[in-house]
């Protein structure tokens, strides 16, 4: 039995620290991936701190993880050893539910089994996810990078990527669409990125004013001040689309009215109750009110490629994993442009 | 210029009671309607008491009229003198913004002009509604009653028929689906109808075991009470809509874990600040909240004629005018199956 170097943490008021974890063995169906990068989502700080009351110490977060295989499993035929993977929020799903049927295992009705902190036959009891050397995961969820994407700043497409790509896809958007992305953090620029090239009409709508420059260079057509009433007003019934990607609590009421007829504000950030609905703005457009958790396998893979054609990855800052706990006091104070990734050469 | 009798409220407080109103005269494109039947909207109730702020006094209240045409303009040639038609909740729009063009006019850009209590041209400056002897309204506005519907009965089916039918249609309702109709009053028991009608399994979902039976009799195939909790938890992802008919603000999220992914809840009934969101349902579902007001003229046709085809009426309770302030007051203890008609008969 050989453990696994990694970060975990061991409580909710421990910070992330050096651990060691053990893998199962590669099973016959199995990938084994030594870990370059780990992109840091909001999902890590809140896990490791438990704010949603759920955590399973020792948790080892991370989920954005991109690395090489290092050994397959003997069924294994679409993959070499060395190549390029990436694994993203989850590792395994029922498989006969309606939605794991439908390629939304995001949304198994049995419970998918998330990246890290889910249950699971492991050692351990629960998953461990990719603060570590190397992870071991069946190869039905192992997703392959396409060539030419830089493997760091490609590394939060398997969360803040897919997240925002999967709800712009189903929604319909592209050429001809207007979309509002209100919010420019982890999520909000990759919407930014991802709406701009399906060839939608893409609007950033933010409350900061020091934002619109970076908004305008990550692909935005205009910037909308959600703080300039007039100019709100002078927006009302325009937008196909509003990607609401602000991680707290707020009120999304006040962007309804942008909406056009039948138009629909997804939210993406923010998990929880949120803000008193008010259904006047509904009602009188029959517009909703939405709600989207990351992709299915298949729409990941269709979105790294996706990703590869337009030369699209995340804008990011690359940590050492003794960075981290200095990372997520950043985040929290929404310190970062836009991502971290953890350099797992770090890691010994 | 002759006088129409009328009942008004003339201010928040006073109830309603005898008066008399100018109508315009008939132009060239104007259909004149003796009024035998209008129904009794919730409505109606929070206008004449002013409940937002937006009351015009004196209110002439009622947009489910049915009558018979007593003078036609020059230019109206699909109608004739005699005819049984109807008046909705909307008497005009702008005609050109794209929602009048993809006909829904209940959602005009510039203001639908409602069938009382909005600006008009007409005599009064705003518009007055059904709770009198005749209106005068654009033959585009002018719905034909199919033959073989009981006029009383039918007249609830120009506002509490297409509230319910419209998002019905448009969430793509019918055999195959599972349809959840939350609360049984003047819209719930026509969603119930209408939805059954539709070929939908339709479930009526409320918190009094008492209304049970009735739901069953109004074609519910079965009834499910929300203040069951092994009740709700064992019809978790099993509805493809729901239909939110409750009037007053209420907490939503209680239903949403019983949608499907994709599932839609369609707030029909409470307009404003309703409960606060919790996303979570939204998220971990793909789910929806939205809202959804009457229907356009074409749909309002296609109902009527649907309704004509299936014979569905509303369950009414027939007043005379005069009893109208104590139907009020028995409408907010929920004290009618289902809707009060006026018989106009009784005004003069």
């Amino acid at each position: 039995m050989s453990l696994t170097p990694c970060y975990a943490a061991q409580s909710a008021t421990a910070p992330l620290a050096p651990y060691r974890i053990q893998r199962r063995a590669v099973g016959p169906k199995d990938v084994q991936i030594a870990i370059d990068y780990c992109g840091v989502c909001h999902t890590d700080l809140h896990q490791t701190r438990n704010d949603w009351g759920r955590a399973n110490y020792p948790v080892v977060p991370g989920h954005e993880i991109v690395g090489k295989v290092s050994a397959l499993g003997a069924e294994v035929q679409h993959l070499a050893i060395g190549q390029t993977v990436a694994v993203g929020c989850f590792v395994d799903s029922c498989r006969t539910c309606p939605s794991c049927q439908a390629h939304w295992e995001q949304y198994c009705l049995q419970g998918v089994k998330a990246t890290y902190n889910s249950p699971t036959q492991d050692p351990g009891g629960y998953t461990y996810g990719g603060y570590a050397k190397s992870i071991v995961v069946d190869q039905d969820f192992v997703l392959v990078m396409p060539k030419g994407l830089d493997s760091a700043a490609a590394a939060p497409l398997l969360c803040a990527g897919i997240t925002t790509y999967s709800p712009l896809k189903h929604w319909g958007i592209g050429p001809g669409k207007t979309v509002g992305v209100i919010g420019l953090g982890g999520l909000g620029h990759m919407g930014v990125k991802l709406s701009h090239a399906l060839g939608a009409k893409t609007i950033m709508i933010t409350s900061s004013p020091n934002k619109a420059a970076d908004a305008l260079k990550l692909g935005a057509d205009e910037v909308l001040l959600s703080t300039e009433a007039a100019a709100m007003q002078a927006r009302a019934n325009q937008f196909d689309f509003l990607l609401d990607t602000i991680p707290v609590p707020h009120d999304f009421n006040a962007y309804m009215p942008l909406l056009k007829v039948d138009g629909t504000l997804c939210i993406v950030g923010a998990i929880g109750p949120t803000a008193t609905l008010n259904s006047g703005p509904l009602i009188f457009g029959r517009r909703s009110v939405a709600g989207s958790l990351v992709g299915g396998i298949q729409e990941t893979q269709e979105m790294l490629d996706f990703c590869g054609q337009h030369n699209i990855t995340s804008e990011i800052e690359i940590i050492p994993i003794s960075e981290i706990n200095h990372a997520y006091e950043r985040m929290l104070k929404s310190d970062v442009k836009y991502r971290f990734v953890i350099d797992m050469s770090s890691l010994s």
